[in-house]
């Protein structure tokens, strides 16, 4: 096993290609800034020289509990390498080499783990640096800003008691500023700082060796720190991947004026726009722009924004080093095919790429990118689908703000991350994540925002930050997390201790409610209604580039007619599930469904299902019309009984309630209206309590209530057939397809489809009028999927019913177990993901391959499809997909992501 | 497809051997009747010539929905071949050929399907018997009887309706009893039937091939009588067997003294003794023995009962005939080698056998009889094994008298059935099935018991029968359900129209209790108290062969050890599952547990545990020592914390009744006190309220909350490993196996182990001492049984929870189901089984068959077991065996019938 690869060496950089042919096996092994750099000195590019320890070697260490036996050496040998290359030498007093030693994952994972500059500075090199630069102070800046990050990152000893001592010294000496320190000064603070370290029982190692043997090791420890944990956690990034660890020659963009530091996009990352954009700080450390302590200036005049309108561009102050930057961004874009995020350091005029990689973006510059550079022939439209992530189109299907709405803006800031939200003022994490909890919507409000605020912001709906630019962590995390994020809103004024803040005058408390819209940087007083989105442009392209591609039918869930119509705005193909008791829920009908349920004999129950029918009829013929020429499932009664009924407590103290007055009746009259209430009262209980069941999950419902009153069933058949022969008469196609739900043995199924189909035959012989339709099940029950081959023979298509399959598969209640236990396994890592948000692949999803597999064999033109909640999750999609469905069907809102996951499963996993 | 077998062709006989080469397909054919005449012809044996339509005719009858093609043509052929054959001729007035028109299954049903006599007899042919007979008398009766017959049975014209015209013509003519009517009176009454028959719209056919048709038909009609299929459901015989029909030349029993008819078993089938036992009825058709209405006579000294103490015997009054009869007995049961139930008919002094069976008998019986023909060398071990059905097994554990308790003899009456049982006295069939559905104890006292009332039957304890004989309905019924009978009991003057019986001068009503002894005949006021059954004898033995021939072990469900201690007694190999949350229900432990779930803190929670660690590990202790040498499953706590705690009902009533009393307070002091109440009540009412789920049985329960509170489990294996080390420090040996409940992903197990085990290890450090246990799961969630490879390597065994996986598995709540819809749909037929009495093959043991075959592909040593109620039931332990698990765990009391019914599994599907 090799365990560093030195990329300035070119058998290195063979071997390379050898063991990983593709950038994404390099990724892989030698995390994406390794990978990067490599790359990048392949194709010839500026890059300072160093090596990369590969990611596996960090596993190893995980495993061994310590430096793989060799690693030392190889680290040894590779470091002489450098020397030689660089003709520099680590820890000479004359010309020193310094390095940078970094940690780079495979996946990005922004600030989460650990770097150390100016590593290989000693008293003895420190004075090698002054002499080599002529700058003494810069040295000794150098040296103090290692011995600061060394016990900070290496040690961990509190960043402040560094500061402390910073200031004091900044006092002491009368400087405003770090820059005003000189040589006396930060010699006195290298000696205040050599006290921190012995107050914590450490000293500063004066062997360049021992420090770069630590900086490994801390780089390596910090893959599993707390804050990459729960960043992994959150992003879904395995554990296993490791962290590489990059040793590269610093190069300084804090050498003066012609020095300086920046982050270029190769194309606008907030729209997507075909334009340079960046940030750059002069004469500093690339730490500073991430940081966002200092406002940097716009690279060009487009990347200007209100903070730095009046500062100098790049382009203005060092045109060349631009026109290169300017290059190498393109050669660098056409070379890997997608828009980069470059790091770049200009020392004394040259110009040295740090790395490269493909840029976070927002959702709509996502779908710009991915469409122009297939309208550039730069991608294919299968790439350009990759390209985007459902989460991309989760966030453009995000509420906007009501351009008719009134508004008072109380403060504007950088339109970091595009989306409306409003919510609760909050201004601590974890504050936020208790709130949230809880069901309510809050804003994060913070002055800038570190790693440590991670989970509040992703409880959070938006975030809101008085400082930072468009590249602050605040707003990168935002645009990766798709929330909204007004960033550097210097407007605001925080006071964090008593939890207010005050914007133009108006003192907003924690708990009060604002709005934010990431897409002009505004912040708006109080509850702004929110409109709905709609498809158009790029997206809309990207859409129709899925639809081509993917093979996977997708429906909508939708209860409504107008949902229906929603659904297919967004691109439905048709309705994978209505469910015909929100019918009965309606204010004009439930008193009916309750006359139903109350009835004491057959005859009354008929009685109100006939009125029952002619509402649901009306309804079905709404669905027909609007669905024209597409299928529609109308999936017969499911719910238990007692749902339409008020519960046992209410009831029970609504008795105890009119009792209680009964004991201040003061005429007869009263007394016998009490007491007829109260007997009513008591009737409906009676029935209530006949109704109870310890697990209605597990109850008397669906299928099986059709079984024990035929007649409900019956007048849900015959509606829908009238329906249907109404709204053909009107000349429109339907496909009506009819469900049972609940069927967990053949024997129901063949019962219940004798009868309806029975049902069925009377209506069309009554209008002389025929219809077709289909006829089918839901597989929901274990034993559905189990008997699939049987019950297969009786039905015409199968729809998966994940939500109960996943809570009958488990032994989950759905609404139990998020509270009881289930947050806490998915926390504990026990369960990956909840399995009600992303299908099980290895328990359920094994049900729903049984199913299909089984059907297909006894029926194979079987229809199967998956109405779910997971048929709006991507991930659960790719399954679908893989299990040979033939559509997901899911809520008209999650429709077009479902349709752009479709294709990439396809894309992914192709079928014919 | 050849419809009829003519048994008295040699050239059918050899046919029928090429098609149903064995006894079972020739019963499968030509059903139990059909296959016996023929083979009783085949082995030169004398009996009635006649020919068989088979069952498949039966079915295709039902298919086709009358006379299947050619069939009609193939009886003319066999009808004609039978007159050759006799020398008779159908419908002649000089030498007719008189047939029985008889059905007869596959598997014996006792009475509910049809039969009609004397067919063939016409105006004409009464005339042509009389003379051949010489007895006008006997010719005239017979026809009188076919009329009847025909009327009731062909043409659904009610039996009473006969039964008033001869009552009519009895008091016309003063005749006494039926015999006492002469030609004259006979002639007459044939007039007034047939004025019965056209008061329905029929004439009685006057063409005796007519009359054969509409029997024949009628003989497959009454294979889906109401009778036929609730007998069917009852004894679990398939639908689709259908029944053959036997039409077969009719001899008279009621030709005079020399002639007579009666049924003899080859030996007793009340005590399985080797001697010829049976009844026989003078003068007489075999339909006045089997109604049960005149007292038979004894066949032989032996047979005699109190009522025909005093009548003289077939052996005193024919001695020749009983001689031959006995000889026959003797070479049938040889033939058979099983005991046999014989109908004969002896006319004119010749013996004519008309139907062998393998007899009915007590559960005693079968037990000795099986033994003694090993003994005999007549049969193998393995046979006498299949012999004994798991039922008669459970039989002979039915509580008998206490032979010490007093009590008090009302009457007695025939010893019919074995066994005692008491009861509340219920006249009527459906009111005995009403107050069994409510869980109520019956005994059904009839006058005598007919087909109609087998519902009532099966829903008693027991039969009671003021009438009939030992081979009567009640009688012969009783026996095959296993249940206690006393039949024929004189002294009992029953007034079923006000609801009352006398005896000896006690008047006993509906609703009264009284205890009936099976074994002895007597009949006792009120309740006497019954003692539990043990194992010795024959039984013994059986299930000594059991034991050898058997490979699925036999373990016990047992909570306490005094039901250890049973388990042991009655053959237990050990303890499948020992739940120790009924531990905690005791008076002095619940207070402790309570005290657990309301801990508010750790802390709290495990001072409490601390106390019930004691406690525990003295059970453990207990168990251990008692199951000395054997394996004890100990599953740790599995059931949802509320069950411990009062239900929200109550403590809101007990919360309202104090705040009632807080309005009639008189003294501040007594305020404080009920304050101080409400607010304790409060506050256990906020966490049950924490606690409540919706569908608990989906809910926090089992190794969920071993997860969230790892401290219970912990002191739970503390006190196990505590427990073994004393108990083998004592000397003893012990085999634990510590049991998790409620596994559904691997993380799960596999957390929960590695905090067990260490807990575990650091018992033993802390004693010295070693060991040796074992870490299982249950499986009983679906998604466990789906991906038991996972499971399997961290479990050492498997133990099925066959309960919830078919809650699970069907979406059935156990709770809830059986009075929603689970009872109607085993009555519809929808379900053939309750799956939660008998393992529903197709689906849960397809879950079944892959944890086992998934577990052992990961762990080839995997232990696998069941501990489901499913343990004990005979067809569900079948399945157990086949799919390959270690052992069945079942309740103490069904270990002797598992023990038997593996044996059986094992002798039908051999496994290694």
């Amino acid at each position: 096993m090799k365990y560093i690869y030195a990329y300035f060496l070119k058998e290195d950089l063979e071997k390379l290609n050898e063991v990983a042919p593709t950038m994404s096996d390099k990724k892989k092994l030698l995390g994406g800034k390794g990978a990067g750099l490599a790359e990048m000195t392949r194709i010839g590019l500026p890059v300072p020289p160093g090596y990369t320890i590969t990611t596996e070697t960090c596993m190893k260490y995980f495993e061994e509990k310590g430096f793989p036996q060799g690693l030392w050496d190889e680290v040894l040998e590779a470091t002489k390498k450098l020397e030689e290359h660089t003709g520099k030498k680590f820890g000479s007093d004359d010309n020193p080499l310094l390095v940078s030693v970094r940690s780079g994952a495979p996946i990005s994972m922004p600030g989460m783990m650990d770097t150390i500059l100016n590593l290989g500075l000693t008293e003895k090199s420190v004075e090698g640096l002054a002499k080599q630069t002529n700058n003494p102070r810069f040295a000794w800046d150098a040296y103090r800003r290692l011995i600061q990050m060394f016990g900070n990152v290496v040690l961990g000893i509190e960043h402040n008691e560094f500061e402390e001592e910073l200031e004091k010294i900044k006092e002491k000496y009368g400087a405003k500023q770090d820059v005003d320190l000189d040589v006396e000064a930060l010699k006195e603070l290298v000696e205040k700082y050599k006290e921190v370290y012995r107050r914590h029982g450490y000293e500063f190692p004066q062997d360049p060796y021992e420090q770069l043997r630590m900086a490994i090791k801390a780089v390596f420890d910090s893959w599993n720190n707390e804050r990459a944990i729960v960043y992994r956690k959150i992003n879904k990034i395995p554990d296993d991947m490791g962290t590489a660890v990059n040793v590269v020659m610093m190069v300084f963009g804090n050498m003066g004026d012609d020095s300086g530091t920046g982050v270029a996009f190769t194309r606008d990352p907030r729209t997507g726009e075909k334009h340079l954009y960046g940030e750059f700080l002069p004469n500093a450390q690339g730490e500073d722009v991430v940081a966002g302590i200092r406002t940097p200036h716009a690279i060009n005049e487009y990347s200007k924004q209100d903070a730095n309108r009046d500062l100098p561009t790049m382009e203005e102050s060092m045109p060349d080093v631009y026109e290169q930057l300017k290059n190498v961004a393109e050669l660098l874009e056409k070379h890997y095919k997608d828009m980069q995020d470059i790091e770049f350091t200009v020392e004394k005029g040259k110009l040295y790429l740090l790395q490269t990689r493909n840029g976070k973006r927002t959702a709509a510059a996502a779908v710009r990118i991915a469409v122009e550079m297939v309208d550039e022939g730069l991608i294919t439209k299968e790439e350009a689908i990759m390209r985007v992530t459902p989460e991309n189109v989760d966030t453009l299907l995000h509420p906007q703000i009501d351009p008719k709405a009134k508004k008072e803006v109380i403060a504007k800031g950088l339109a970091a991350s595009p989306g409306a939200a409003l919510g609760k003022v909050v201004f601590d994490p974890d504050k936020a994540v208790e709130l949230a909890e809880k069901g309510e919507k809050v804003l994060l409000v913070r002055p800038e925002t570190t790693p440590d605020d991670i989970h509040g912001m992703n409880a959070a709906q938006g975030i809101l930050t008085a400082r930072g630019g468009m590249t602050s962590h605040a707003a990168v995390v935002a645009r990766a997390m798709g929330k909204p994020a007004v960033v550097g809103c210097e407007e605001l004024s925080i006071n964090m201790k008593e939890g207010y803040f005050i914007a133009r005058g108006h003192r907003i408390n924690e708990g009060d409610i604002i709005t934010i819209d990431g897409t002009t940087g505004e912040v708006y007083l109080g509850e702004v209604p929110l409109i709905p989105p709609s498809i158009s442009g790029n997206l809309e392209k990207i859409l129709e580039w899925a639809d081509e591609i993917r093979v996977l039918g997708v429906r909508a869930n939708a209860d409504t007619p107008e949902q229906a119509t929603k659904a297919r705005e967004f691109g439905a193909e048709g309705i994978g599930l209505a469910r015909t008791e929100h019918m009965f829920f309606g204010e004009d009908r439930l008193p009916i469904m309750q006359e139903m349920i109350m009835a004491q004999s057959k005859e009354d129950r008929v009685k109100a299902l006939d009125k029952l029918l002619v509402m649901q009829r009306s309804d079905f013929v709404e669905f027909f019309r609007t669905m024209e020429g597409y299928p529609v499932i109308i999936r017969l009664l499911d719910p238990p009984l007692h749902e339409f009924l008020p519960s046992r407590e209410e009831l029970t103290e609504e008795i105890n309630e009119l009792k209680m007055k009964l004991k201040e009746v003061t005429s007869l009259r009263e007394m016998d209206l009490l007491l007829s209430q109260i007997n009513e009262k008591k009737r409906i209980l009676s029935v209530v309590n006949e109704l109870h069941e310890f697990n209605p999950m597990l109850g008397f419902r669906g299928c099986r209530l059709g079984i024990i009153y035929p007649e409900i069933y019956e007048m849900q058949v015959r509606a829908i057939i009238q329906a249907a022969i109404q709204v053909k008469n009107e000349g429109k196609e339907i496909y009506p397809e009819i469900m049972i739900p609940l069927i967990g043995h053949v024997n129901e199924l063949k019962l219940l489809k004798e009868d309806l189909e029975k049902v069925a035959k009377e209506e069309m012989e009554k209008s002389g009028e025929e219809i077709k339709y289909m006829f089918g099940t839901m597989i929901e029950i274990p034993r559905a999927a189990l008997t699939a081959d049987e019950i297969a023979k009786y039905a015409e298509f199968f729809s998966f019913g994940t939500n109960d399959l996943t809570q009958m598969t488990f032994g989950y209640s759905r609404d139990d177990a998020q509270a009881k236990f289930l947050k806490k396994y998915v926390e504990m890592g026990i369960l990956k993901d909840d399995p009600f948000k992303s299908l099980d692949w290895d328990g359920v999803g094994q049900l729903v391959r049984m199913g299909v597999e089984k059907g297909r064999k006894t029926n194979p033109n079987l229809e199967a499809g998956i109405c779910g909640e997971h048929g709006g999750d991507p991930k659960s999609i790719e399954f679908f997909h893989m299990a040979g469905l033939n559509y997901v069907s899911c809520s008209p809102y999650r429709v077009p992501i479902a349709r752009l996951a479709a294709a990439q499963a396809q894309i992914k996993h192709p079928r014919k």
